[in-house]
């Protein structure tokens, strides 16, 4: 057994040297004259903004067990790192294609950066229980995948290229989910999955960091942009203070749960991701993010008890109610919002063109999760292979196994 | 009792659910039309700042007790978005009443955000003695009469808006002074109200947060905003240095105190909040950053040995000496400027202008501080009633008490 | 020796006193006119994300000592606001005696800031073992030679200015060394200097802070700006990617080392910052931010082995491998960068032109690391006269030396 772990170990390297190579390679032959790349464009402040809660903000609202710290914050970052070198890759390969037009610089990175939100969220779902080698193989093959969906949207759904994108949450969290149903359960008895108070006050940090930059987040793709930051701000705003309500409404004695807060306060960016630009009235806004939050931590007790347990899945850091359940609340959403929209404007007289509309929402909507649920299942039965899957259970949630302590540390 | 304390946590959820919608319905009915809400303003990245240190920086700036971190930024969290939507409310009224221009979107968000500095403030001196309901209730009260003590500095004194909201430290710290010495002294023997060295670096990282972004709080509504900043980043620079000078020459064996210095690094910041856009040479902005930390840190030595004993105010976090005291210096600092400023253009020819101006600034820091005083008395008195009063002296300063811990959790 | 003790201890703050008033005379008599100073100049969003860099994130990426989070966030928030000002007074010289032109207030703020990463570099080597008059004194000798240093490079070998600034990682880390040897060693069988992994995860909160503002660090002063953020995003990004790679790599079970991940990701931006405005094409930034990351982790083998051994230096936060060599890499590569660029171009006819530009950048390069490692031992050893040197060995990397401390607190 020790050998197969020493194994195992020994790939990381040389599957990150591998592809960190690949990447150089392209960067050689493939990208635009000089000219084009750094071509001046003011997108550096949103770009920062969305790097900072990708790769801060989500790096610390992971660290939610109690011995996973390093690898939490670490892993994230390594992910992300790859995964935005990859983008850039895929991104080349569908310029090559004509499927796409080559886009400059900074746009591109910030696309690449928004994508990996999925993987982020994606990893939320297996954390503690993948090895990095089967998280760096998960990253490639969900950010081809979600490119791949991207794609069929923009083009045969004619969904504008922004509002693609913003079906990462819905991608990630169903993606992963698929994922961490084929992985096994860890044994009962384990307290290595529970939080501790400072574990869960560094992950308020960063549920906090990703709240305040979420904004941005909705924002930076989007043609009207004063609009989306207002309706996600507000949307936010509502699933925060939806969050505080419904916690001590569920929970045992009235008290909150800091879980509920954790998930509820994002619910609301969430559910607002697909429609933040095009909502006319903040009251919808409101009324979407309260919603989410509703859907949140229901969600959370519904599928905590019955789903998971059904299907086997363990779901660690609850990225089905996180982000998954208020993602779908946001598509529908989208859908009624078209309807009425429409209807009201055009007095239901042109309903060819309405039917057409919803049809290209929900068909977006069925192809993103369907793709999600599918590729995540096989995703999930090739890291389970005996090449890949080399974490024994009893080695699940615990930093020891992938980092060097100078002393045997107890305690977080 | 304990169907009291049941009774008390069942109110949180309803009493947030009814302040929710009615936020609501004002957002369905009194919104202006879309057009003026979304109108492109770039606004965005002065708001972020404000916001990301009200939330984040405020929030774990509070983090001063060994065993109230969840509280302390939960709590701040569920206020902030709770009170910039009523502050958006108590906006509409007053627009409504005709006492004030209608302003749009992110402005009036701004602005709101900024208003709540002064809850986040008082509900740092009631931190860990006040419940949810009674810090809601607080909140609610704390905002309108802060609107309505603007208006009056606005209307009758003639003072500028953005001068009005610079009040918010003074309002804020003598407001919460004035409910805490409502509330019942904690026992003696208790040593839940001490900070941990853990509790204590958490609390650092908030206050570093804060210092950052205190020059775009000074500046997001002046008018020359870039004189705000470098004068407000002048006196931050000159009370940290001096936080650390006075905390190593008034502590025992020359040690530095670190409540020493999250006060002190703080005091320029507030000290200059009301001038910093008047000020025309660096200099001024650097004695007043000095001068602020001296009061400080000479405040906290006084204040906590004789004033507070003798009126029997606990302040948990110090905000006397945090916000009150500079900002009292800044608004005398203010009056000391109009008085030289103008002695010098006009040679003293024209003396009853600057009698006029003298007038108005002690007019409005005189009725912002005892609006402040008188109402935050008899807010203090409310929220002890016995409908409102159900935390146990003996619960005081434990996240147990509002939250659920899988475990029982020690030490943190 | 507990007298001596005290007198250090009243010694801090009347040094701090004196400095403090120096520069308020200072910026009494030698600030230029209010209107030079205020001028609108839309400087804000780049000072502020550096000046968080240098404040928060190396205030809390310093945190890796056990029990040292109080003096490494809190020394380094003290250094830097004193650094500062200290700069503007040296420019201030410097426009007298016409060596430089007057600049106006943010962008000297902006300089001053990025020459202060030099000192909070050093600080990292001499972390735990210099007490704060050490600490301030170096400060103040580092920042004049540094000053000095870049005069030199700007007159005498006509570097542009924004490249003068470049060398600061170079010149803090081998000026930090230089020093730190100087430094009596602690005893061998201390535990005190070594990290928990609490104090990592802090750790890592500012290593990821650090990370995420780099861009905008080394494009603050560039021409190109857009250039300089895509071409150290780059670096960053592979620099992390072989970070975990190489850490895998040299570590027994192939496990990653925390302290590899700190350093090894920020050898990017290090590496590039020479070049980073003048690199064309990315692949060759990534290339950078590749070689950076072997050269740290490779040296932090061999340093800690073989160089620190030998020499009797203990480097407590490992600026030489974080720091040192990935700047002295990052200047061969400019040369290397400047002869095929030049090469292509010109082919190779005007090799009179080439050879003079090697030349400065090559002598820029040697005077800088030479002033940084002969005015260091000089410094170290005035640091260690009589006068300053107070702090007995076994007290080093002790917060309680220097921070008051309601209880003994221990573990952290």
């Amino acid at each position: 057994m020790p050998s197969r772990y020493l194994n195992f170990r020994c790939s990381v390297p040389w599957l990150i040297l591998s592809l960190q190579t690949l990447f150089l390679i392209r960067s050689f032959f493939v990208f635009p004259g000089a000219g084009d790349i750094y071509s001046p464009s003011n997108f550096y402040p949103e770009f920062q903004d969305v790097n900072h809660m990708v790769i801060f903000g989500f790096g610390f609202f992971l660290i939610v067990l109690r011995r996973y710290g390093f690898s939490s914050t670490g892993f994230n970052l390594l992910l992300i790192v790859l995964g935005v070198q990859c983008s850039v890759l895929v991104d080349d390969l569908l310029v090559f294609l004509s499927l796409q037009q080559s886009e400059i610089g900074m746009r591109s990175l910030a696309k690449a950066v928004v994508s990996m939100t999925a993987v982020a969220i994606s990893s939320g779902a297996v954390l503690g229980k993948a090895s990095p080698v089967q998280l760096i193989v998960m990253t490639l093959v969900e950010l081809i995948i979600f490119y791949v969906s991207r794609c069929i949207n923009r083009i045969l759904l004619q969904v504008p290229e922004h509002l693609t994108l913003m079906h990462v949450h819905l991608f990630g969290a169903y993606f992963g989910l698929a994922v961490t149903s084929r992985f096994p359960e860890p044994a009962p008895g384990l307290d290595k999955h529970r939080s501790t108070p400072k574990s869960d006050l560094f992950s308020m940090l960063g549920t906090v960091f990703v709240w305040v930059f979420w904004p941005s987040f909705n924002s930076i793709l989007a043609d009207s942009k004063n609009q989306a930051v207002l309706n996600t701000y507000l949307a936010l705003a509502v699933s925060a203070v939806a969050a505080f309500m419904l916690s001590a409404l569920t929970s045992k004695d009235g008290k909150f749960r800091m879980t509920h807060i954790h998930s509820a306060v994002l619910a609301g960016g969430v559910t607002i991701s697909y429609t933040a630009s095009r909502i006319l009235h903040p009251w919808i806004a409101m009324i979407l993010g309260l919603l989410g939050s509703v859907i949140t931590i229901l969600g959370s007790h519904c599928l905590q008890r019955c789903f998971n347990r059904a299907l086997k899945i363990q779901d660690t850091c609850g990225v089905h109610f996180t982000f998954g359940l208020p993602a779908v609340l946001g598509a529908v959403a989208a859908v009624v919002l078209v309807v009425i929209e429409n209807g009201i404007h055009k007095q239901w007289s042109n309903l060819s063109s309405l039917g057409y509309l919803i049809f290209v929402d929900i068909g977006a909507f069925c192809q993103t999760i369907s793709t999600a649920l599918i590729t995540g299942l096989i995703t999930g039965l090739i890291l389970n292979i005996k090449l890949l899957k080399t974490v024994h259970v009893s080695k699940y949630f615990d930093d020891q196994f992938y980092w060097e302590f100078p002393h045997l540390s107890v305690g977080f």
